[in-house]
């Protein structure tokens, strides 16, 4: 079934003029958010060009099924709701951004975004992470089993593991370097401060739509009907942390002082004209076991994204450097769908929520120039990238801001963005 | 500073007569939880003898600070207080429930705990497992690596990784067995089917108090005060799948289908008569880095507390066989304190907050009798345990019901129980 309609239409425009052409937010991208006015408290909203629409104003504009569950501090009574439910919001918002008889009741609920603080879209109940991206897998497993760097479960298993739900953090908010335990080969004894190889990780989030109950596992053909939208997500790791303190129940410390996302909710029908096919397994590759098997997903389990990774060190800026593109690539380097990732997480009973939480893994391409991060653009730090200023960096120093970018493309579509994860380094208390 | 007071003191009784030489629930105790009477919707209540005194008709007997808290569904607003205002409701219910002024006030409010459910007492933000039951590591290292059954970061880091917080159910609610990938050694492809080898782990589970904020560590001087209390806690495990899964990333689906919690929450003040000194760690065994090292808790870290797995197949509760005492022992089998635990986990910036749940990980005694899940019992399934009845078992089979049981004893004091910690398993779907 084409999920493609009207909303999607290229020739559809808005009476907020700077959404006509605006990278990332045009009048077919329609994503959701949580945000406060300055000086007021917060609320949902939906990105438009260069400003957010008040969706709690809107109530009685809106599908009754939807209207009066925008009024909250979250979107999770929204990511609740059936597709269908959504796709009438979305048909609905279109209506009123590109109709102008609808201007003069909505201008006064529209706020600039650029004066506006954006918050967490939803309640995370449970944050899990995957393992999805295969050539990340394969190089950082190379630092450290140059003839096997996949594990044998890799291409059966979808890997994840649970992260922290509590330190997820919107776009913005400024990330400690953690303190922590950190031994070197050469070192007798671990040492206890500042983590000294500090680094991101790109990824797309799914935030996850209607649940399932526990004991219920969620189909493969019914695991995009699960899913709400996505975002982008960047998983800051302390490597020498994470060197010494993974084995053998996986990353704790390393990883769960803080987590970034993009704060908009691209939904899936917005991302519906940017599906692709799954590219096919190499030869010799198993086929995924029958219950992460779909023909359909199979079809139309890859988005058409390209993803982009900056570096902006403090020094940078002092300078009036524009910030360096440490990466680029397309988001296909991932070996299992999203709806292998939703199948495979429920497939044990385990029950997911409303505004649950589900990163990618880092998503790497499989030669130089779209690594997604720092671990193997430095080759573990042998290599350190130089900077257009001269600086160099091997991991992150205190002061560098990381942005993540994604935009989705397609031929006969107009683009849409994610907007901006970003966030940079303060030093360790 | 010691804790105990009048409430602890033994000679006080209560008005609730079946309290008195009651078990689990004498005066001493009074444990915090969320139940629901028969056709009623859920309250806040304390356990008291064979009754649970409904706390949300109390409120105007109580201090200021608290009596309006105990009206919602959770006690995460009570575990948000500070110790002393925890204190002053401990008191304040100790003075009720024993002086007989207050028996026809208070008497519509008790309903009978046989009549009623009981609930999770918290809504659960994360968590968190531990592994720090040394004998329980060094007993499943063994059968991997019998040389060295101890990873060399085991003495210097408390090892922990994130579980599922929606899966966690009070004592009570069934466990459906999961379905995952398994593949035995001698299997050339893993196949997709119930587990084959499903066990549980005797833990103890930490109910955090007040949080910390993203960034700012807990000091361990400052830990206890964090930890409003305690419970039981079962680590279901299908050991099939945590095998072929748990590489490199950590426990996934081999654990995060269920987790049942003895739904009591028995406070840090009810235990304070019952702390014991750390054990002194072996000889050669390095210090704990300075960050988890407190003389104060060293002194007073550990609990005397017996614990105990019993074990009733559905022929056994069928022939009216009693529960099988599969294993007992003491609860100071932990290398690492309670203290430590906390003081770790925050050690990065991560936030704890109110109502979060780690726990321990398996404690297991270093000699047969005391191990804490089958995997030890039957040896990795090769030796299975035999039940009075005839039965034996390597594993939980469907009906299997698992009970995990608590109490604290000390000299000159009134033992205090945590109330059972049970469920029984039904088959795959």
């Amino acid at each position: 079934m084409s999920l493609i309609d009207e909303t999607h239409d290229p020739s559809r425009t808005s009476w907020v003029e700077s959404a006509n052409g605006h990278g990332e937010f045009p009048i077919q991208n329609l994503p959701l958010g949580i945000f406060s006015p300055p000086g007021h408290h917060v609320r949902p909203g939906v990105a438009i060009g260069d400003y957010i629409l008040e969706l709690s104003g809107v109530g009685a504009l809106l599908p009754d099924a939807v209207g009066h569950l925008l009024t909250g501090p979250t979107l999770n009574p929204v990511l609740a709701l059936p597709a269908a439910d959504r796709r009438g919001l979305r048909r609905r918002l279109s209506d009123l951004l590109s109709n102008p008889t609808h201007r003069e009741t909505l201008r006064p609920l529209l706020h600039r975004a650029a004066d506006c603080v954006v918050h967490l879209p939803a309640a995370i109940g449970d944050y899990t992470d995957f393992y999805v991206g295969i050539h990340h897998a394969t190089n950082v497993g190379k630092q450290f089993r140059p003839d096997n760097p996949l594990l044998p479960n890799y291409k059966y298993v979808p890997i994840g593991y649970h992260g922290r739900a509590s330190s997820v953090r919107p776009s913005g908010v400024p990330v400690v370097r953690p303190n922590g335990q950190r031994k070197a080969p050469d070192e007798e004894r671990p040492s206890f401060g500042p983590s000294r190889r500090l680094d991101y990780e790109l990824e797309l989030g799914i935030w996850v739509g209607q649940g399932n109950a526990l004991g219920r596992p969620i189909p493969i053909g019914e695991a995009q009907g699960h899913i709400a939208g996505y975002c982008l997500l960047n998983d800051w790791s302390a490597r020498d942390v994470q060197a010494w303190e993974y084995q053998p129940l996986g990353p704790f410390l390393a990883k769960n002082f803080h987590t970034t996302v993009s704060p908009w909710i691209v939904t899936a029908e917005a991302l519906a004209p940017f599906r692709l096919a799954q590219p096919p397994r190499p030869e010799g590759d198993p086929q995924p076991l029958p219950y992460l098997f779909d023909e359909e997903d199979q079809r139309q389990g890859a988005f058409a994204l390209e993803l982009e990774v900056l570096l902006s060190t403090a020094q940078m800026r002092a300078d009036g450097v524009a910030p360096f593109t440490l990466s680029q690539g397309p988001a296909t380097n991932m070996y299992w769908t999203m709806a292998q990732i939703v199948t495979h997480h429920a497939s044990n009973g385990c029950n997911l929520q409303p505004g649950d939480l589900i990163g990618t893994g880092t998503i790497s391409t499989a030669e130089a120039g779209g690594f997604g991060s720092l671990l193997e653009i430095s080759q573990g730090g042998k290599v350190p990238v130089s900077l257009p200023n001269g600086e160099t960096r091997a991991f992150l120093e205190d002061g560098d801001e990381v942005t993540l970018r994604a935009t989705a493309r397609a031929a006969g579509h107009v683009p849409i963005g994610f907007g901006a994860c970003t966030a940079f380094i303060i030093p360790a208390p």
